[in-house]
């Protein structure tokens, strides 16, 4: 991997209830408006094995006891009801194919462990590749005591009893016969129920790892949920692809705010194959499957700009929250920036320069190419102007006293360098995003 | 009740596994040689309903996901593998009159909540008493996040959901038909699972208060485990008698040395129905269920005269983990000195005087007969010689200066006290209790 | 002691700048008005003994390195400009001697410690009484890491060192010679400043009982600042009679709110000689010292009805905040009723009946007098029903069945009692308080 | 800097007493056995201002209220009792000058904040260069609840009040003014009295980073004590060169196995001026200034092997604690490894490969040179054979199955490459470093 992954997630706008004529709408819309951008990605996440989700949203997100799709070795399978082509022991083979016939990639979610019902119904755990004979259960490698604090469906799986590697081996296998190219893998990545243990579940990130290797298939491991935890860095690099370094991100400015310290602390850990996960963008039209109907996304145009440019100038993985087919002119010219987005790329660098209450100012810079960017973030509630020395930046600036030129991505201005300082004003909560030019 | 109850429970010996012979030969005993002396409840502890405990216990104390014995209403009754009185629907109802037969009290072990696979088969709750219509479900009443870290059988029922109390009362109503005379509830009092909310179990206290109020039987409702909270001292007040004080108390110095500042802690708060509980005594044969065999009590002698002095001097309800019928003659005559087990009564008000590293000094008073103790405790290593100012106590004392003798309660000796001043020695780690006399 | 001290205490409205003229003036009006229901203590607060204070208001209250006042031995004397009959080493024993003459009683705050000052100038502590030769250094005493976190005067005394208890002896032998009879430490119940250990100067508190029982004078001991620590109830009992159980307490309903709390907390820790302390009684004019001119206290009436009747029900010691010479009649009166204020006196035992967060209700029972209260406390804030069963409170009535009448104490309102339930209108934030009386 | 300091420090021998005497023979012996291998600081640790020091170090470590050595101004300056050269205002200008003859640089230890003494004592601030008026007092900078909470002689500076920096940049200037290449200021990088706020100096890092850059002198930013907190880290880098990551590190096994976690922990962080630290290096002869005599260093010499490969290949800042005309042959040749040392360079990049209970494994990498490495750590109490698959370091190896040698650089041992995996049997405790060659 040479940047971090790009696409679309169904959560924001569907909750747990997108279903297969949906994905597939998305995925159309991916292949013809976005996929020459770069986003390849389609991802189903949470719940595509339950059935009847959402006919309880007043009283549960995830409906406790509820009725899930499953194979006699307690593997999930896409509920048919809602994926109709995954009947009949198909699984999302059928809909993988279609995203890669677009040539898109295709994801699902899923949550660590093994289901409950599995382990009260004493499932049998499927053999080896190659073997028939079965050796484990489903109620000796799944512990009673690890439990989600969210969501009712699984029970986590026993560190170091024989049967537990063997059924993450079983569930991965089946997800690569089915051509999936990433797993979201949920209560995981901080396993916030045991306060002092968030990273209980530090032996389930090591299963998956070395399940996805045996697999014999190319899938991005992400984990959530976040915040990830900073001591454990080198565990996620070692195990992992991505990693969520927040809690649930929607469209409230407080959380963007928060997104500038958050992007401070990883930055040091964005590296081929490992992106720090800044979380899901939450534009456009969201919510349809939350209870109250969809609304448009909260976030100004300045805060949506600000968030794009935090997100590809840190390095994140880029998924969109919002239904594609609803997209409006303007959000889809934010996801087709090509100068923006290529910021993704491993060989741009991206560092945080300044950071205080009121603004952020952050370079990046492209050692092979010569390619240099500084941007300035107003994190205040009035227009400010902005100013960098840009020997603060020095570091990637062959000869900083040369830069002549400054030319802001999004809108296209030109801004002056004197004596070696870019001043500009830059509104509340807006962004602004130069490249820079020596003469 | 004008005494913490006393009695005996099969959890120090059997462990999960205590059946129905051998508590008859326990309630045998008692009646025979411990009644006289105040000694009245036969509980039968942890995992009654469980099929083949035991079986797995270099493996797991709790079987998960095991056999539980079950109505079709989640509603747990004995194992007839292990109390064959019990079978076709007759519960304990058959061991308990066997129990009242004999002049005693029956007591049974529960875990908080509902069993995990009454909620996982979607079981109906019973009826109310004279009604038919079944209007609540298991998987609407059980909460899949509130679980006990320890135990694999029960989920946590929901507050303030229409059924939660329904439930706790058919339980209840069922136990009070049986004969329970005394509910040992676990899980409940620390739910140490829940490190930011050790009280998570509040609301279903008061619905266990509740049933009992409702059910018209006398049961003494006791809360386990502990350490139970201070800072919620008033609200164990309000619903139950008796909760734990300490975590599980074995025979370790350590944890009697420990239990002088809970008793501290907690000294204020023994009144008449109100018991904080310094747990079960580890005297006399114990252990023959954990898997490696019987053991004698490590508690030396010197260590169990302190123990006795302490939970009789603070008030502390007493319940023998050893097997009586393996009694020797010192051990039941730790439990026969009726000048000692007397202390327990509520109008002997005690309370600590002084404490350190290396030793302690409790006072007791009976305002309505005159009667005055002090015990001195040795909690150092080597013998001291230990003094106590009786004008320290002076507020239990109608004429301090006019004590003239000093009879100690476990060994008969006599102590002068002289310019009001007591001074004995006594051995390491024990103690000596003395009832004072005035001329 | 057979009740919780009553008095005046001058920081509500003077801060750090009380002087001579306004606590006579204080000590005056109690001895005309307040002094025949029971008020008796006059009481100087903080930095009697500092130069200047308030002179610097807007940016210290305490200011750093100020001049303070102090005899060669490290002792603090009054700022003789603020207390003119001090000058020449007097000391407070004239103002004491005006206040006794009035047949009041006089108090003042010390902060724990030795002044910063006189170890920096390694002053020498003063010899035992009836030695002259100095034997210990300020320097040796002073525990130049043990601060306090808000105010720069002190540095507390090291544990176990030669010379710490003489240095408290010293101090508190001075101050019974002045004829101090109440004595206010600060930053020593609670030292806040340690937050892993907020029992830092335990040590402290017992040098001061000792050297308090050392100099023969009765010396009423008041710990500050809370939250006072419930584990600690023991400690706190052996060595002094009254400790803050909440942080300061202003005319602030929240603060008010949360008392009901920290009663239900303390209420089994009042006994003779020892006051779980809920803080001075923010009432009439106060804030004269703070800096932006004085203020008519926040609280309604009801508020100030509410907060009289938890006060003296759970009885706590009462300490007035207001200047008393600028008191209307409506605060006068709620200070004369001597029916609430009896409530006070030992005999009378106050405990929680009921507590959610819309009302509360407490008992109060004299077992000699037979005497029976109940208070009910509206917490909500609209206007409610309010009821009780009296057979809640039957562990304090003889005969519940005949109680048949009511009378509330601070209107007169006769209430009738049907079916042995009290059942009362009372409104936002308010309390209503009866004497119950049987036929 | 393209590498992290490489010198002496004083502390680990002679504590808090060490004169010039002895800091000119330690520069003596450096520059003619050490110089040539990149060594060059010479840092004067702790108390050098203060008198007596080591006189009362059965009680004290730092003698509390004792005399130091200040300008007018309230600026430390060396004892001359310790320090002769330093007499009539010469400060350690003499001292530098002497160091800087060898070819070495000097630095010196600090305390964050400013002398009690200055503050109780009311000092003036010296102006600011080219100024005369004096315009703030130390008591208006010095904060009295900013204190350290293992040494008795400072106090914190303000944040943001007037002459807070001023303050700062006088002490600077002063020392620049000496000479100083190199400051150790503590108490500052994790202010471990505020439990709640370990970064509560951070105001007074950026202070002294300004002072810094003002002076115009290059001096070298260290902060102390440990650890660092991983969640600052931005910070460290913008203001600091180097920056402990671990308490105070001695001799003692346990302490070098959990430095494997913190160079885990900070392995991004090793940038070209930016230098996670490790702490001294506690070999040879220690602990003259200690009370006890000195000892010789507790590690074997598969310790300090262990212990010079991790620091070199993580790249921490190199500090002798030793004292250096005692060294054994052995010892220097550990510090005398050109090959070795070389990966302290910022070329060379280290990264953590493998880390459980029993071992770890680094590799390291120069980009320019090609030149690979990979450090083998047994952390077991036995000797094992420890294996790495090459291909785990492949992203520093332009072909990894071409690797034919592997010569360990403490032996010289030429180890086997087969099938791309190194094995190699190493002791317990010990470390084996490996340069690879391609063929």
């Amino acid at each position: 991997m040479n940047k971090a992954p790009m696409g679309w997630n169904s959560y924001d706008y569907y909750d747990t209830n997108v279903n297969e004529a949906q994905v597939k709408a998305n995925a159309d819309y991916m292949a013809k408006h976005l996929l020459p951008y770069g986003w390849e990605y389609i991802v189903v996440d949470i719940e595509w094995y339950a059935w009847h989700t959402g006919s309880q949203r007043d009283k549960y997100q995830y409906i406790p006891f509820g009725k899930v799709e499953m194979d006699d070795y307690g593997r999930l399978f896409p509920c048919p009801e809602k994926f109709p082509s995954s009947a009949n022991g198909a699984g999302f083979r059928p809909l993988a194919d279609y995203v890669h016939a677009k040539g898109l990639k295709f994801g699902i979610h899923i949550m660590r462990g093994i289901p409950r019902e599995a382990a009260h119904r004493h499932l049998p755990i499927m053999p080896e590749a190659g073997t028939e004979e079965v050796l484990y259960n489903a109620c000796d490698v799944a512990d009673p005591s690890s439990i989600c604090k969210w969501n009712p469906d699984m029970y986590g799986v026993r560190a170091g009893v024989p049967g537990a590697q063997e059924y993450y081996d079983s569930v991965i296998r089946l997800y690569a016969e089915w051509g999936v190219d990433f797993i979201k893998c949920d209560d995981i990545c901080n396993t916030n129920m045991y306060v002092d243990n968030p990273y209980s579940a530090a032996h389930e990130i090591e299963m998956l790892h070395r399940a996805i290797e045996k697999c014999g298939r190319d899938i991005v491991l992400s984990l959530s949920p976040g915040p990830a935890l900073i001591e454990k860095a080198w565990h996620y690099e070692k195990n992992a692809n991505m990693w969520r370094i927040t809690d649930d991100f929607w469209d409230e400015w407080e959380l963007l705010r928060q997104m500038f310290w958050r992007c401070e602390l990883w930055q040091n850990h964005v590296t081929p194959g490992n992106y720090p996960d800044c979380d899901m963008l939450p534009i456009g039209t969201l919510g349809q499957g939350f209870g109250n109907g969809p609304w448009q996304t909260r976030f100004t145009r300045a805060e949506q700009r600000t968030m794009m440019t935090l997100w590809c100038i840190f390095g994140s993985p880029l998924m969109i929250g919002a239904e594609l087919t609803l997209l409006d002119d303007w959000t889809l010219s934010l996801l087709q920036n090509k100068e923006v987005l290529k910021l993704l790329e491993n060989d741009y660098i991206g560092r945080q320069v300044e950071r205080d209450d009121a603004h952020a100012i952050w370079s990046c810079a492209n050692d092979k190419t010569g390619e240099r960017f500084v941007a300035l973030f107003n994190l205040s509630d009035q227009t400010e102007e902005l100013q960098v020395d840009l020997a603060q930046v020095e570091q990637f600036l062959s000869d900083p006293k040369a830069v002549d030129t400054a030319t802001e991505l999004w809108s296209g201005e030109k801004a002056t360098v004197e004596s070696n300082v870019l001043s500009v004003s830059v509104e509340s909560h807006d962004a602004k995003l130069f490249a820079l030019k020596n003469k």
